[in-house]
């Protein structure tokens, strides 16, 4: 990471403060990574450079809490198919030809992504996770970065391979402050129950949280009710892994028994909308979560999937799809939403000083051209932020007080190298695959 | 309409073709309003101005077959509501101190918006047509205008206002060619079945087509069968009002049997996801209705219900939230959805010659930036434009082969006024409320 920690004023700008409410024509400062000023007026203390406000707003950052980063190179790969043919015909048959190499381009191009739709932070859970730790690393973006577990045998049992990769690059990137380890388990239908007991202590003598798909079909949970008497929820708490801080991704089908044990072990839910509804995967109770007070989270899933890794997207569906599905025009509040998809993220992540703009908290922030049509009228102004923007108004992504995007520029990442690279991966891929 | 139609050639460019597929490095030229070559290689024939290709994409622009487009300036006015008391408490009251000029800022901040994200032609539905009329007649864009018929009393189906007032204001803008005026029935539950009947009677003798709003809740539906032991769709097409070319917003709750009627009547509805999830209206019968071969067209609603204008958004939302309704991932597939935003609509607007790229077709045109990461890699470039984009990518917009909107500056819209005096409208009228 070559790119210094600016010290910056934003003069005259608009904020999504601490209580996700919009005040005007603030002043907010920046030294050292952190925020270290705000208010109605400008400080007294000096700044090496300044970025005047007008038109702008400043927010939180986005934190996306569940992706696979590298299938950004599957982008546009496998359209229009059932699950089981998607997966098994198209998704494994490519990822088997995966090599470390091409996991880094995707992860830089998603990183490009990500960076230009504003988010600052993501949770990540693929193979060759040291290629992902690299690409991390270099271009800047905060990460939880997980291995996960897949055991399906006695030996596996023995050997936790999984554990064993993170150790390495848990010594290989110690001192990559943008990254936080995490152990993942897949899920409860690729491991044995003995894998996941074996980790559930693994994660508690390392100190790791862990990264879990939860739920996500209906064959999936039943199928685990069906094997082990108990849902997934109750079989993960049960085997202690939820005695570690857990983002569970999806939670399309936990019942309300489950939303209790969420709740009681403060797992969080990382949703993914735009990945369930194109995969018909359903609804995830969301209402119900809000009501009990469970700490959700939003994430964007692999492009595989969702096809893009633009948060905004998924603010607007978690915003708007589950008042149908639920048929209740009231059943989530826009600021519900916008914790979500900040402040919601960074607890999950356990980065405590972050995901909102507050003093003396880090400066990861995007900041939103917001003199466009479609933020007009400013009657109010968070609500367009979350109905009315399409993400494209991102014009300054800024993560631990370093300026890595704006106006179209990365700092970070060569952009040009990234984008000849990645479509490189696939077209070998697609070739040896012929 | 001072801005001239462009004599424009578009160099190594992609292009969605009208087999809305991707070709790569094309020339296009647009002269007298409409595309005159489409070919490999460049031209003899000399036009005054080229736009260099690289990196971008020529698409037919969107076609927005329901709006109330002057909604703009409640957009934000009333979030989190139960529906009745949004429409009760804030919509209405909010509506009965609009005046023509209200509607006029609410239409110019529309039309800004919408060239902004790529359309080129609505549908609008909305009280003070000829304020619309002039707002769109000034703008450039096209629009299919309607005055809707409210009539609850004996007089009223006398008089026909909304009859004499479209007869008015069609003599007033005779000479606006962007402008195709229609006949509205703003519901079933707004209207005496005499009424319905003068008014087939009236759009069969003056050659219009009509627009209405069909089954958009489920008690609207449900009440209609109650009062007359038949379905909305039912009691239009018995009221003769589908002997005209009609186009039917929401069709949310239409049975099987409704399908029919729309098939055999060719109306084409007009879905609205965003508004319909937002409203927590329900999920239209989108995959039934591909099956059985109807004209299925997209809207995006007034951005009181629906926040925002960007048909990318609609088009998104309809590629993959039926798929999760219905429960099949291969419910519907991307080329669907790009007809229905763009040829589809074209055809209910009964506007022929546009919709496509092709020769000797109108050129109603966006052209994209896909320079951009999350259009990588190009696997499948007209999955990304469905699944990838934000809309925000869009830089440039023509309408007749003039170019309304380009890199941010509008031609025929003075911006910073429009924004002012939209702004000027709400402000007056929430003071007012107070």
């Amino acid at each position: 990471m070559s790119v210094e920690k600016a010290s910056v004023i934003f003069k005259n700008i608009d904020i999504l403060n601490d209580r996700f409410e919009v005040e005007r024509n603030m002043f907010v400062g920046v030294k050292g990574g952190v925020i270290d000023y705000i208010g109605a007026t400008c400080p007294e203390a000096k700044y090496d450079s300044e970025i005047y406000g007008s038109g702008k707003l400043l927010s939180p950052g986005f934190f996306n809490l569940h992706s696979h980063a590298a299938m950004t190179i599957l982008r546009g790969y496998a359209e229009n198919l059932p699950l089981h043919s998607w997966l098994h015909d198209k998704i494994f048959p490519f990822e088997a030809r995966l090599i470390e190499q091409d996991v880094y381009n995707g992860v830089m191009l998603a990183a490009a992504e990500m960076l230009r739709f504003g988010t600052v932070s993501f949770s990540d859970m693929y193979m060759f996770g040291s290629a992902t730790a690299r690409a991390v690393y270099e271009s800047g973006i905060k990460c939880n970065l997980s291995v996960p577990v897949f055991c399906f045998s006695e030996s596996d049992e023995k050997n936790m391979p999984a554990h064993k990769e993170l150790n390495e690059f848990m010594s290989e990137f110690k001192d990559a402050e943008n990254i936080t380890f995490e152990i993942a388990v897949h899920g409860e239908y690729t491991s044995t129950e003995r894998a996941v007991r074996a980790t559930a202590e693994y994660a508690k003598e390392k100190g790791l949280g862990a990264h879990i798909h939860l739920s996500e079909t209906k064959k999936e949970h039943e199928e685990c009710k069906a094997r082990h008497g108990k849902t997934p929820a109750k079989y993960f708490a049960d085997a202690g892994l939820f005695d570690v801080r857990t983002t569970a991704a999806h939670c399309v089908y936990v019942e309300n028994y489950d939303l209790d044990i969420l709740k009681e072990y403060a797992v969080s839910p990382a949703l993914n909308p735009a990945s369930n509804m194109k995969l018909a995967s359903g609804f995830a109770p969301v209402p119900k979560m809000i009501e009990k007070g469970i700490n959700i989270c939003l994430g964007t899933d692999g492009a595989a999937s969702s096809n893009n890794l633009n948060m905004q997207k998924d603010l607007y569906l978690l915003s708007i799809i589950y008042k149908a599905a639920f048929e209740d025009a009231a059943a989530i509040k826009y600021t519900d939403c916008l914790k979500a998809a900040t402040i919601n993220g960074a607890v999950a992540q356990d980065r405590l000083d972050t995901g909102v703009i507050k003093q003396g908290f880090r400066a990861d922030l995007r900041m939103i051209d917001t003199d466009c049509p479609n933020m007009f009228p400013t009657t109010d102004i968070a609500s367009n932020l979350v109905y009315a923007l399409s993400g494209g108004e991102n014009v300054l992504t800024m993560v631990d007080g370093r300026i890595l995007y704006h106006n179209y520029e990365y700092y970070s990442i060569d952009i040009e190298k990234v984008k000849y690279e990645a479509e490189g991966s696939v077209r070998r891929i697609i070739s040896e695959l012929k």
